[in-house]
C-alpha cells in the first residue's frame, strides 16, 4: 500500500527494515530509542518526528532524512554519497526552496491524508498537529481550497513546479543533471506523496504527470531505477 | 561611495566598466541595448532590471545576475566557474532560500535606501515600485517596522541568519566550503548592502556583524580578498 522504499537507503544499498508507527507513538517510541526531537511544536515544546533510523552496526538513532543522509554519508563513506562533496548547505537550502515552492499542494493533499491514508488513531493527531502548525489554526477541511481559491491555490502549485522545471533546466535528468542526489529524493517523495495522496487516476495528479513535459513522473521512474536494494 | 566590485566579473578576472544609471532610464537604456525583460510587473507589463552587462567582445547583453554568471561561465570556461559542474539547480534555489530566509530585512533596508542612498529620481521610482510589488501597497514609511513589529521582524532576520548559518555548517569559510561559488557573491552582495543601507555605525549592522561568530563579516572579506581583477 504506501510506498515501502527508503531511497537514501536503498541507494547506499543498506538493507533494511521499515516499522510503522502510528503517530501517537512516534513520540515515546523515538525517547525510547533515545533519538532527539528534531524540531518544536508551536507551544515551544519539543516534536519528535519520522523519518527515524536505529543503525544495528553502531547502536546510532537518528531522525530527520537530511540528518540521516549526512549520518549516512559519515558512516558510509565508500558508498555512493547522498550529499555531494561541497553541496550541504545547497542541497539544504533546495529542500527549503522547493518545499516553498510547492507548499500550496500541502492543503490538497492533507483532507486525502487524513481521510484515505492514516489509520484512526493517526489521523486524529495528524489532523490536531497540521491545525496547530501548517494550517495556522484551520481544520483540514477548512484548508481544502474550493471554488475560485481552489484554482488560484493549484496554479501557484503549477507554477512552484515551473520554477523548480526552471532550476533544473532542460536536458538535466537530476538536479545536478547526471548524478543524482538526496534533492532528487526528496523532490521525487514530494511527488510520490502527491500521487499517492489525490490517488493516481486524479485529475490533480494528471496535471502534475502533464507539467513540464512529463518530468516529474520521469524523475520518480529515474530515482526509483537507482534505488534498488 | 556605492561599492563597485562586481564580484562575478572580477572573480573570473573580466576588467568592467561600472556605469550607474537612474531607475526611470533602467528601461529605456536596456531597450536601446535590446537585452530582455527579465521578469513582469505585477500589472503583467514587461520589467526591465539591473544588473546588466554589455560584453564588448562578443557584443551580448544580458540582465540578471544569476543568467549574467551563467552567459560569464559559457562564455569564458576556462576562468574559474561561478557556478561549480553540476550545480545550477542548487544554485538558483540557494539565492531563492536565502532571500526567502531574510526577507524581513527589506523593510528595514528600503527606506534608508530612498532617503539616503538614491538620487531624487530614482528614489521616486524606487518608492512606487516596492509599494507595488514587495511591498503590497505600503509606502517605504509604512512598511518600516515600529514598536513591538521592529523586534519581532528583527528577530524573523536573525532566525534566518541561523539558519544560513546551519546550512553552511561549522568549518566552512563558503557555501559549497573551500570552493567559493555565485551563492557566496549573491549573500555577500546582500550582506554589503545591509551594512550600506543601515549604515557601518548603526545597531542593526553590529547586531548581524556579531551574530553567529561573526561568520557574516568573515564571508564579505573571504569574497572580496577572492575577487581583486
Amino acid at each position: 500500500m504506501i510506498p515501502l522504499r527508503r531511497f537514501s537507503l536503498s541507494y547506499k544499498k543498506l538493507p533494511y527494515n521499515v516499522v510503522w508507527i502510528e503517530y501517537p507513538e512516534v513520540e515515546p517510541t523515538l525517547k525510547a530509542l533515545g533519538i532527539a526531537p528534531t524540531t518544536k511544536k508551536p507551544d515551544g515544546s519539543p516534536m519528535y518526528t519520522l523519518p527515524a533510523i536505529v543503525d544495528p552496526s553502531t547502536g546510532t538513532g537518528v531522525a530527520e532524512s537530511f540528518a540521516i543522509a549526512e549520518y549516512l554519508d559519515k558512516t558510509y563513506p565508500d558508498r555512493p554519497l547522498l550529499i555531494p562533496s561541497g553541496t550541504r548547505a545547497l542541497q539544504a537550502a533546495f529542500i527549503e526552496a522547493f518545499i516553498g515552492a510547492l507548499v500550496s499542494m500541502f492543503r490538497f493533499s492533507f483532507l486525502h491524508t487524513a481521510e484515505n491514508i492514516l489509520n484512526p488513531s493517526s489521523s486524529a493527531h495528524f489532523r490536531e498537529a497540521r491545525k496547530n502548525d501548517v494550517l495556522g489554526g484551520l481544520t483540514v477541511e477548512e484548508a481544502y481550497p474550493t471554488g475560485e481559491q481552489a484554482n488560484a491555490e493549484w496554479k501557484k502549485v503549477e507554477q512552484g513546479f515551473a520554477k523548480i522545471d526552471q532550476w533544473i533546466g532542460e536536458g538535466n535528468k537530476f538536479v545536478m543533471g547526471d548524478t543524482v542526489s538526496f534533492a532528487d529524493f526528496a523532490l521525487a517523495g514530494f511527488i510520490k506523496y502527491t500521487r499517492f495522496s489525490q490517488g493516481e487516476d486524479s485529475p490533480k495528479w494528471k496535471d502534475v504527470a502533464s507539467w513540464n513535459g512529463g518530468r516529474w513522473t520521469r524523475l520518480v521512474r529515474d530515482v526509483e531505477a537507482l534505488t534498488t536494494l
